[in-house]
């Protein structure tokens, strides 16, 4: 088999068989094979696209190229929850404990924030002391002790997608279904899951902007999970706003501890208990979703769940006590309010520019070197429905630097829409793909 | 400007400007932009496609990225041909004496033979002590004594187009007709040509088998030419069977030389003298095409085309007795005919196979590395639309190993297609280009 053949066969919208990937996947990543050759392939498949078939077999052949984590050894269900990502977003630190502490375990590898989304693992790390650079084997350990363990990428997982990332990146060959799916799911199944329940985010604060572009991705995803041997399904669900009252690092913990604790937004803690409950019913917990659903209010209403996060931040080396006292967080020194000068129905939200606003205050990153404030943040008055009258406060700014301070709340105050009458509210979970 | 930005355009169907195009060869050149920037920009330009204005910025940085040779101190018209290359294809050796003798400089900067075409630079190796390998100056000079000079390429001339032809070799980007246009067409340019013919050639002889796919070749060379200042023409030539007699280095020589000499095949001859014509009427030698043609007779009549010829092998240290004394070229030891096992009328020919059994001689390269037999030949005895006789031959060989001799012939006599009732000849030149 020779990589020049292959590339044509694609360039002139030819099917790769599951030998043909694999080989060029594998020769690609012990270095048989150069960058040029691989980025006029990935041209190719760019434009020429990939079918069900050869994007399994592209997962597949990127997930062989490196560890894939053997939990055989720990009795139970692995089921894990990725997330499209969006503003505010930060159900994986709720539904890990929640799910956990019901008896499916978490292993969850997960990614750090970029652009306008936040990271789980930047998140965790506003908590004094969270290690979130377990190796393999410290997170197999979390794991059997208290069934959740949330760590970033390691070396050993998905080497082959890693070195494909950088070259798509240099190559304008990102934005592609099936690259991207291909290469989150074959991450995702090095943790070596029974079951994967995605959050595919659509709307104004998404990735996918179309709720049909989100369908289709969450299509994908499902269809390439399936054709691997797991059981998936996807949650297509609001961006249109922030999830939840805040977003920023330390307050995103906090908002997780107080749903956790039984309060916090509606939305956040209905997603939250949704995604647990799918968790649940593919994880063979509940015989239903609804059952799941029951048992993962159950998980909270207890304090079972809080209990299982507490335990989850000492064995990775945080200091649990975050729990009980916020003030350890670090915590932005000013705050100030954008001011609505309407009076009138909340419409629509830009929700990508609280994204960006975030960032430019210090919370979020440009480059995957930048550092990161986990102090400052935003936190989100009013949703989408809700009556605004002039001189209201939309949104409060916690922020420490007041250098981009201005660009930042006229960039807020723009992102709001408003209608002299009242528009519906959101619907959280739009549709359901692969059930 | 960025290369990641012009992939993405180029990705997206986009229109390049001028500008954009030059910065991506300089740079590439340059070695600023890495090869996998550039395969993954060749392959979205393959696939995407290249508008007339692209290819001509192409054309004209893959030209500018080295040198273009001046002529400004040598009077006259300055017209060169080229020809897309086929099986007996030696009309080079035969136009560009003609030309010179007539009084338009002819600065022939050509290839070798790959594959089953064979090349203008092999062909004249086969005379003793021709040297094909002058420096730019040299070419001047010849060019300035006799009227005429062929040399191949030196690494002065389009060294962006060495690079870049290298990595489409090795990533599938060859056969695209904008790519494979602004390369022909930045070395012809580099001449320093004020006009140029093109031969190109259709059917199974040649790389475009299919007239429409001939003529449209055609249009984008020319139109190249034109957009940069240059007078340009192109005649779409059969090339369904072999042009002329003979196949073979020394035997091309022979039969080039009994061409001037006013012998030798009509096909030839004809296509020759009319390929002169229009060098002579793009050249501004005559007045019409016409006279053009008369002009190139009267140059083989007089025998003023065989002594330019004689002068020019001289002047890049030849053997010019060769125009006297065919001895002194390399010959075969050995002959033997494949005879036809039928009567009938001869109907068409897989041009193509007698070009890879000339190669399996040893007469072709399959790589540029290869040693070429200047001896070895074919003889074609029947043309399309000949009466044949069973037991009559069709072709002689002329080898000197007969190691793949068998499979030579099986080829051969399997590349024969013939009818009961008569076909009409071939027409030569089937239609023109850009006049």
């Amino acid at each position: 088999m020779r990589a020049v053949d292959l590339i044509r066969k694609k360039r002139d919208s030819g099917e790769h068989s599951r030998e043909e990937i694999n080989f060029l996947i594998s020769a690609y990543t012990r270095g048989e094979i150069p960058d040029y050759q691989m980025s006029a392939w990935l041209m190719a498949a760019w434009i020429r696209g990939l079918n069900h078939a050869e994007r399994a077999a592209l997962t597949e052949a990127m997930l062989h190229s490196g560890e894939v984590v053997d939990h055989s050894d720990l009795p139970g269900k692995k089921v894990d929850k990725h997330s499209t990502g969006g503003v505010g977003d930060k159900t994986s630190l709720i539904l890990a404990p929640i799910v956990a502490a019901g008896g499916v375990n978490v292993p969850m590898i997960s990614g750090r924030g970029l652009g306008h989304t936040g990271g789980t693992l930047d998140k965790l790390e506003s908590i004094p002391g969270f290690n979130t650079a377990l190796s393999l084997q410290e997170f197999k350990r979390v794991l059997r002790e208290c069934g959740m363990s949330l760590i970033g990428q390691t070396a050993e997982i998905a080497p082959a997608d890693k070195k494909i990332y950088a070259l798509r990146d240099a190559t304008s060959t990102v934005e592609n279904i099936s690259l991207i799916c291909a290469s989150i799911m074959s991450k995702k199944l090095a943790e070596g899951i029974d079951a994967l329940v995605l959050d595919v985010k659509t709307g104004s604060g998404a990735f996918m902007q179309k709720e049909e572009d989100s369908v289709q991705l969450a299509e994908v995803m499902v269809e390439i999970a399936k054709r691997m041997g797991k059981k998936a399904v996807a949650l297509i669900t609001d961006m249109d706003q922030p999830l939840g009252r805040f977003a920023g690092h330390s307050h995103e913990v906090i908002e997780s501890i107080e749903v956790l604790k039984g309060r916090g937004a509606k939305d956040l803690r209905d997603l939250s208990l949704e995604l647990s409950a799918w968790m649940f019913f593919l994880g063979e917990r509940s015989k239903s979703v609804e059952e799941g659903r029951k048992l993962a209010e159950e998980m909270v209403a207890s304090g079972r769940a809080l209990e299982r996060f507490r335990k989850g931040i000492d064995l990775q080396g945080g200091d649990e006590s975050v729990i009980d006292d916020y003030s350890i967080l670090p915590a932005a020194r000013l705050h100030t309010d954008v001011i609505s000068s309407t009076s009138g129905f909340l419409a629509a939200t830009n929700c990508m520019e609280f994204g960006i606003a975030l960032a430019m205050l210090g919370g979020g990153r440009e480059t995957k070197e930048d550092k990161i404030d986990h102090g400052v943040g935003l936190e989100f008055h009013k949703r989408i429905g809700d009556r605004v009258e002039k001189g209201e406060p939309l949104v409060t700014i916690y922020y420490n630097s007041a250098a981009k301070l201005d660009e930042v709340k006229a960039r807020i105050a723009a992102a709001f829409t408003f209608s002299d009458t009242k528009v519906p509210e959101k619907i959280l979970v739009r549709r359901l793909v692969g059930v």
